[in-house]
């Protein structure tokens, strides 16, 4: 499930959210969040008060070669300051708060995330520390939540699937991907014409060699195997190689059967 | 962004699908992907050949209490054993490939699975080591094809965020309504056994016939009839009917050859 992608092309692309790290723990995970990071085409990177200091070895061995994103991270003393030139602040938080603010899920978040920089407007989405989360002071700072629907049962995520989460959610909410479609590569998915041409050949040797004798079944019999290659989008390689199978198959019946037959 | 809860409560919720990690690096990797499937609500885990053997006391510190879920994982010697007894096979894989199968996105991928278990079907996806990825031997296990849309200057995703991300989604899709679906009727979708005892019978029969003699090339048509076959949810019915077809077919070689042979 790896890549080995070079992160030297890594550059923000537009008007990109900020990620902002409150007093994160263990420098690896500044790491591992610029990666998830760069996995979602985010860039900018500020930290609050890190408490391994800055810059650190560690996150940039972790961050699966995302230096450009650790390059450009900027150090700041505060929440507050950290978030002094932005318009828009969402916190991440995976518990209820006893405080009054939208919440949105991280699909939503996305969703307006985009819609606020495309007029270019600068927002930020502030991540706790790796045990306690954001306090009450640095909820203060932000006026939108973001909350993640997974398992009641089961909310720990560390800080790098958080990141994870949001940039994904933030690359898919630009992305136009089809949910479903067929690699075929080189080769076309074949049309109707094809595939009826390869039934065809299939039935005449399945009438000749007497798998279709039973006349009352044999329509449905047809039927079936008609409805099993329509099924699957057959590619025209994928017929050549069928067409292949049968012929060789039904020819030893014609040549081989003096060699081999019993 | 973390929380403390206790993994204690974990358990399977209805049917949902089996996770199969194929031979997995670090034992660290195999507890935070537990992790990360707990936080999206699965719970079944397999094991292909863990290199650093099982059970691994560095998964369960890693898991941050998911220890039900490792304590229920299997461990399997080989791919074709693990999905052997599962009617659908996705494999997540970040790169194209040369094979001609449906790609899902995570997201697209979340809502078939939710309609696979539906249907009471068993359903697994593949993860492949941290590095190298899945195999092409591997890749023949499956049927479909998840890929993440991600930021392709960084494609490069750890283990467990992989698995994040499926589990995530698959967590979201709990209220989709499902975009596709087959309609079976009376029969019953196969299992990769039954699909494999095919395969094995086909192919023994196109050896036989010399379809197959190019040994060079054998193994890549020996995929790609695998993956035509994978692709469709053969059901048991259909399954039946190409047995009969292949030893129809092939049986004249032998016995009518000597009537019919030029």
């Amino acid at each position: 499930m790896t890549g080995r992608d070079g992160g030297a092309a890594l550059a923000p692309v537009g008007n990109s959210p900020v990620v902002i790290l409150v007093r994160p723990q263990l420098a690896e995970n500044i790491g591992t969040a610029a990666r998830a990071m760069a996995n979602g085409g985010l860039f900018h990177l500020r930290l609050v008060a890190p408490r391994d200091g800055w810059p650190a070895e560690k996150a940039y061995r972790a961050s699966s070669g995302a230096h450009a994103i650790l390059d450009h991270a900027t150090v700041h003393a505060s929440v507050a300051e950290a978030v002094a030139d932005l318009h828009r602040v969402f916190a991440t938080c995976p518990r209820p708060r006893h405080i009054v603010i939208p919440v949105l899920t991280a699909r939503g978040a996305a969703a307006e995330l985009r819609e606020i920089c495309a007029r270019d407007l600068r927002a930020g989405v502030l991540f706790g520390p790796e045990r306690a989360g954001l306090d009450n002071d640095d909820m203060a700072a932000a006026d939108t939540l973001v909350r993640f629907p997974l398992n009641p049962a089961f909310l720990s995520l560390n800080l790098a699937q958080a990141v994870l989460v949001v940039a994904y959610e933030w690359w898919l909410a630009a992305d136009a991907t089809a949910p479903r479609r067929l690699m075929t590569n080189e080769t076309h998915v074949a049309t109707k014409a094809e595939l009826e041409n390869f039934l065809g050949h299939l039935i005449a040797e399945l009438d000749a060699s007497g798998f279709l004798r039973n006349a009352p079944k044999r329509p449905g019999m047809v039927r079936n195997i008609r409805h099993l290659f329509e099924r699957g989008e057959v590619t025209e390689q994928e017929l050549r190689t069928l067409h292949g199978i049968v012929t060789e198959l039904a020819r030893g019946r014609r040549s081989r059967g003096r060699d081999e037959g019993g």
